[in-house]
């Protein structure tokens, strides 16, 4: 099996990932180490890693570390963008990281022949989502691909470290030479944190999903053989489940617009995609209320699981919904309620941060 | 059969490539067009071009055009440097060429683990020569591969713009990735000079050793996919035999001290190379007396072909030796006295350039 970080196909089967790939599992001695576990960890929604001990560690000796992540910005924030963003602005919340946030355009460039004029705008709109979440900008790192240079240096020095036929196992055979290059620069975003300019080695997180993997992998290992001359430590990663398409595809996709929706879509359009959601539901209300529901089947739990902070809430739609209380009609109004207001709030938040964006992305 | 730029195997028929890979013959009406043709012109050192006529135009037009050659700062600059060094220097001071002179220290990195602190300490050597050889900085823009970020922009666009398959096909399997990604580099090395921060798009010719073909018909191939962005006009070059082994051998060799000698040598160890060269004489002097010699076997013939300006000079050697009446040993020790005359004073101008040179270097 061949993971593609361009093309993510449904990984449905995470557990094999950590069976054939060596990716470790966040167990529970892990979230109950974390002082303040997040939704994303509560809720196994990270459910595994590569290397976290060494940012745990930091984190329990308040020892600075750094997150990274990062955005292609070929178009807007939508649902699924929310996991990577939201879990970035939390460890600079709750643990003071640094917080590194890339804009990937030259792999906007690369894999979607996005014009970096073009993907300048997207990025603004999308860095204005980050910040609308939280994200404080003095206490971040915020630049475009195109415009740094260290992440190229570190790219071509990785080149030299790489053969050939690892990027192949790695990768597949590419058609596009450019993303190959891509992948490299990719390492070379990883591993800016740990650049002398920005105080040397220290534990590094990127929160993933599980697609990303080969990044990871190949990050690692590259850092492994610049590690005597630049003294890395390796970085780590966490790996997400991806939130699932709504009308019950495997995955959100932008050719299917039933399955997913953006921030920034109109709540006329966003109504319909809840409310024709595939349910965990019986064919009938009779069935319903002597059998109840199966959120494990349903999107609008996951939804929900995804979206909604409070635990005590999720548990209610939870018990509700087994135990014949909740009919789906009821449940993705209210569901989609909870959303709308949460979505208004955003975009209120988000188009003030508009100008902030610009001048953050500007000044690089 | 495969060039491959970096481990120049040796290609002793020229013919060939203008069979077989497209490259054009220069003929007597290019060399006679050219208001002051240089050595390399005039004796047929220069074989073959791509695209000449653009440049050819620009010099006969008195428009605005570039020169663009470099080195592989990988050690201290030989016999076999200077017909490049010599042919940038040509432009500039016959025909106003901008020059642009490139020090490839990340391919010293990505082929030869030359680490950049120690590839800047030989970059200053060797831009010392190409200063003492006549280069005029202030007419000339020289920079390190690692320091100049568009060199890099445009590998990056030039890796979108090519499919892995061309890679191949045109540079082998390469084991170490970098190497690929090097290739691009000089791509971008080559487009620099047609930049907007460099008044745009203008005649390019690039001075290379027939075995530099690949990086040319890449370039010039990408710069075709990129025009329709940047207006590019193609990238000229022209190709020039490569000076033979001194030793007989078919190419100059650092595995083989004795094919060839540094600029920086001590005249004692360049000595017994010159004394010891492989000529075109015969068995014994008697015969020589009566049949003559044979120049076109003779790498004594080939340093002063190579070495020595005065035209009248190169042909007074070869009428004497075809015509018996100059032996081996006394050739020898004329040439060898020319060339130690020629080391000395190049020696002493380029010691005065070190400074300059450093300061060129340290600026970028």
């Amino acid at each position: 099996m061949l993971l593609d970080p361009w093309s993510a196909s449904g990984i449905d089967d995470y557990e094999k990932l950590i069976k054939e790939f060596g990716i470790e599992p966040v167990n529970s001695d892990i979230v109950n180490s974390l002082p303040k576990p997040g939704k994303y960890f509560r809720r196994g929604i990270i459910f595994g890693h590569r290397g976290f001990d060494v940012v745990l560690a930091a984190i329990l000796n308040g020892e600075p570390f750094a997150v990274l992540s990062g955005i292609k910005p070929s178009g807007a924030f939508h649902l699924g963008s929310l996991t990577t963003a939201e879990q970035i602005v939390y460890y600079q919340k709750e643990y003071g990281a640094t917080a590194f946030y890339c804009i990937a355009d030259v792999e906007a460039f690369c894999d979607n022949r996005i014009p970096y004029e073009k993907s300048f705008k997207i990025a603004i709109d999308n860095l204005a989502d980050v910040l609308a979440l939280g994200l404080d900008p003095d206490k971040a790192y915020i630049y475009r691909q195109s415009e740094e240079k260290r992440v190229m240096d570190l790219a071509f020095e990785a080149g030299a470290h790489v053969t050939t036929a690892m990027m192949k196992a790695i990768y597949g055979e590419q058609t596009v030479f450019g993303l190959y290059m891509t992948a490299l620069l990719q390492v070379g975003d990883i591993l800016l944190p740990e650049h002398e300019d920005f105080n040397g080695p220290k534990p590094v997180v990127v929160p993933v999903g599980a697609d990303q993997d080969p990044h990871i992998r190949l990050t690692r290992d590259i850092a492994k053989r610049l590690r005597s001359r630049y003294k890395f430590i390796l970085p780590s990663a966490t790996f997400h489940r991806l939130i699932r398409g709504l009308d019950g595809s495997e995955k959100m996709s932008k050719r299917n617009p039933m399955s997913y929706f953006e921030l920034n879509e109109d709540i006329e359009s966003i109504k319909p995609k809840i409310m024709n959601a595939l349910t965990g539901g019986r064919p009938t209300v009779r069935e319903q209320r002597e059998l109840g529901g199966e959120p494990y089947k349903c999107r609008i739990y996951e939804l929900a699981f995804f979206r909604i902070d409070d635990d005590s809430f999720v548990e209610d739609i939870y018990r509700k919904c087994t135990n014949g209380e909740l009919i789906c009609g009821d449940c993705k109004a209210m569901i989609f309620e909870k959303i709308a207001a949460w979505l208004k709030e955003h975009n209120l938040r988000k188009r003030k941060m508009l100008d902030l964006a610009y001048k953050l992305l500007e000044e690089k």
